[in-house]
């Protein structure tokens, strides 16, 4: 990597150099932590004490800051701050052609060039992994499953037969993509199960987190549409189709035929009942529960699902639920009463 | 497999033949995406348009109807086409003997033939494994765990020392059986670690999903009976006794010694406090807690559990807190006011 | 090891021997299965008879019982018995060195003597791993994680690159720590990754469960503190930091920069919102939803979260909200009778 300069920076996420452009710049760091070769962001004017404290030697600010440090002023801090540290430290890729001896091969995957290919992993018959893709130590690449190119796998990733990845996918380690739908007939009381015949697309620059597990579909796809981003320990199930930028934070479930539209947020705990739709731009609060249809944008969170605004009073209500039936206890016992004194 | 005719399926699952008992079928598929060799369900009535368009061959039919497909009359449609695809695509067992060399077998390990074990599996001593079942790469069998007939293990399970599975049992990607239960004495503020000396079986016909863990008992078995299904990423603790034909969907948790009686069924996000018992044929719906015994058969949901007609009416009013609050406070509003009219 | 008596056990807990100590004992159990050679722990008057039943050859109580067998009497009968249970069956740790031939050991890793590292391990260059140490089958351990003396990894547990474990930490299965924290920025609709630079500190005496997942700092350090215990399928949050001796139930999650003090415990189910903090001696009951700080120590259960003994009662009214609706629909009913009287 050649130097990089508050100037080169400035270049990169478009914008404007207050101070000394030619200002070497090594690493980002927290406002905290930082030292002169390094560059923060600056969120806000609530923040302008901890930068005048800040041994950062260049800021990222909205606007200008009156601060000692050289500042580069553009219009998001947030995302500027995200290109200049993936700048920094890129998504790795494959650069050089190794796989490990001790990975297992069969002779009828298809693997381009160059890939690395960690110890321990296991590369089934009609596999195809394209060029620039990473496979960490003990992943299982199953009979027929196809990755596109500048894919990273986390060691010890399961891809059934026939899942297929688009490009710029990355999976966290321990996660499951192509089990078997959950999906049995009742035959007089015992269970028979349906084979699940479909499979798993994950669509280009999808991003999933650790131990995460998502169906196949009975028949056709489950799909995550591009660039959506999946925490941990998310149960995606049979059928389900996220659309386009779409972003679920850990620890939620989807069940079978959840269909969501594009740029859809779940926030952490989110569950869906499944066989219902999620409209485009719909931002959903952690802990909430969908069981049906949401039809327009917006923002939404509870148990029952609700709007946003109306959530935060029906929260409010639930934590003076002892006081409001007292309340109502009060006025049962005054009727009662007044009932009583008129029949007297 | 010898060709499969209309009337050959209609014997599979005792159904009436309408049409040419000779029409070839290849394999099952959806009414949407069926060809002509394919055989499709239609459930019932309201799927009569979408029948009439579909390119399948063979449909499986609750009652004749008015379309110029081949028709299979049949008294359930979901268990005759469950049967079907069965037959189309087994569950895999081992028919001839491989172990793939890769694999690292203790040699005091006690290994039917035919069964099948994948690259880089380890089987550790006294381990015993039942012929035609198959064990997928990078699976480990700790130390004397049993495994019956016909198991299928996919990449990646672990069983820990001494658990035992019966035959035909299924166990997906990820999961780990015999992990200790989560059993700590309190020691003046410290944590003394209870050894948990137990261990867990799995009987006959049970599937497990993906990263699902079950925990060994602190003395004595965790247990899961006989045909029991389990989806992806639950948590068994230790103790926990399931009994025969339950069904539990994804992303549920059961906390120790819960006692499940027979075909018990759970929707997703299901969560038992554990040291409570559930009686036979009851169902949960999704996102339900269970709190305490369930002793008597039927339909529970909700959190608090209740009976599902009850809960209907709950949810409902949670999403109308709001205005029921500005009711009662109409109410007590009034109240006060008659009350000043009065000492006036 | 020498053979055991009950006066060698009473020794090893400070308790009182009333019968002969001479007694030889093997083992622990269960009152309900024990044998002669075995010792029991009895919780309490109420369990005499079991206490009289048992086969036990010894019993652990806390005042001295109307029974025949051999009693020890201790002041806490739970830590005893798990002091005594943990002298027979200690947590494994390393007395040999033996590193089996198909692990991947880089030789730039830095193992001390003696250790256990089982089949198809990966070890990365500039591992470092204490004497003692046990790393079971199919464990990958990243460039430059660090492990203690003492520690036991069970099967297929993932480490990623810096992680850092103290010494005589415990984790289950398929466990990760050091996944990338879930963190982006939106440029302009589209997610851009921010690198997550953090790594994981896991201290002294942690005990992790199967299949959880704690992810990396985005910078700095998510901590687990010493002596905490992690059940299954927990997810933590980058940046979040956990005190000392906290225990915390399976199926829980914490989101990002979630701060709990010492001796918090978290029944099953627990989630936070993340960015928050939880005072020490905090007790949190199940299926609760931490929304805020809670800066008070104490009992706390609910979703939101209240006082646990302010959560029972509205938990008995969320069971009776159907009634409590139709007593306010009652009184809203008579009112307008009465309005209606009025104006007649």
């Amino acid at each position: 990597m050649s130097k990089n300069t508050v100037g080169s920076l400035a270049e990169l996420v478009g914008g404007q150099v207050q101070g000394d452009p030619a200002l070497e710049i090594t690493g980002v760091n927290d406002l905290r932590l930082a030292k002169s070769g390094e560059i923060c962001f600056v969120r806000d004017q609530k923040y302008i004490e901890l930068a005048r404290k800040s041994g950062a030697g260049a800021l990222l600010v909205h606007e200008t800051l009156d601060v000692e440090a050289v500042q580069v002023v553009v219009k998001d801090v947030h995302a500027a701050f995200a290109k200049i540290a993936l700048h920094f430290h890129p998504v790795p890729r494959a650069e050089e052609h190794f796989i490990h001896p001790s990975a297992e091969i069969d002779p009828a995957a298809v693997i381009d060039q160059p890939v690395q290919i960690g110890a321990m992993a296991v590369i089934e018959a009609n596999v195809q992994i394209g060029a620039g893709t990473v496979i960490r130590s003990g992943c299982v690449l199953a009979e027929g499953s196809r990755l596109g190119t500048d894919c990273l796998l986390y060691p010890r990733v399961v891809l059934y037969a026939g899942v297929q990845l688009g490009n710029r996918v990355v999976v966290h380690a321990g996660s499951v993509i192509g089990s078997d739908g959950f999906g049995y007939a009742s035959d007089e009381g015992r269970w028979l199960k349906l084979p699940q015949l479909g499979s798993v697309l994950i669509e280009d620059d999808v991003e999933i987190g650790a131990n995460t597990t998502i169906d196949r579909a009975t028949l056709g796809l489950t799909r995550i549409g591009p660039r959506s981003k999946l925490d941990n320990l998310i149960h995606v199930g049979h059928n389900c189709d996220f659309g386009a930028d779409n972003a679920v934070a850990g620890f939620s479930a989807f069940s079978g035929s959840t269909i969501m539209g594009n740029r859809v947020n779940c926030a952490g705990h989110t569950v869906s009942a499944g066989h219902l739709k999620v409209a485009d731009d719909v931002r959903i609060g952690g802990n909430s529960v969908i069981y049906g249809d949401v039809e327009e944008p917006g923002d939404y969170i509870g148990y029952p699902l609700q709007k946003k605004s109306r959530w935060g009073r029906t929260l409010h209500i639930l934590n003076r639920l002892v006081e409001m039936q007292e309340k109502l206890r009060g006025l049962v016992r005054d009727k009662e009463e007044s009932g009583k004194g008129k029949s007297e």
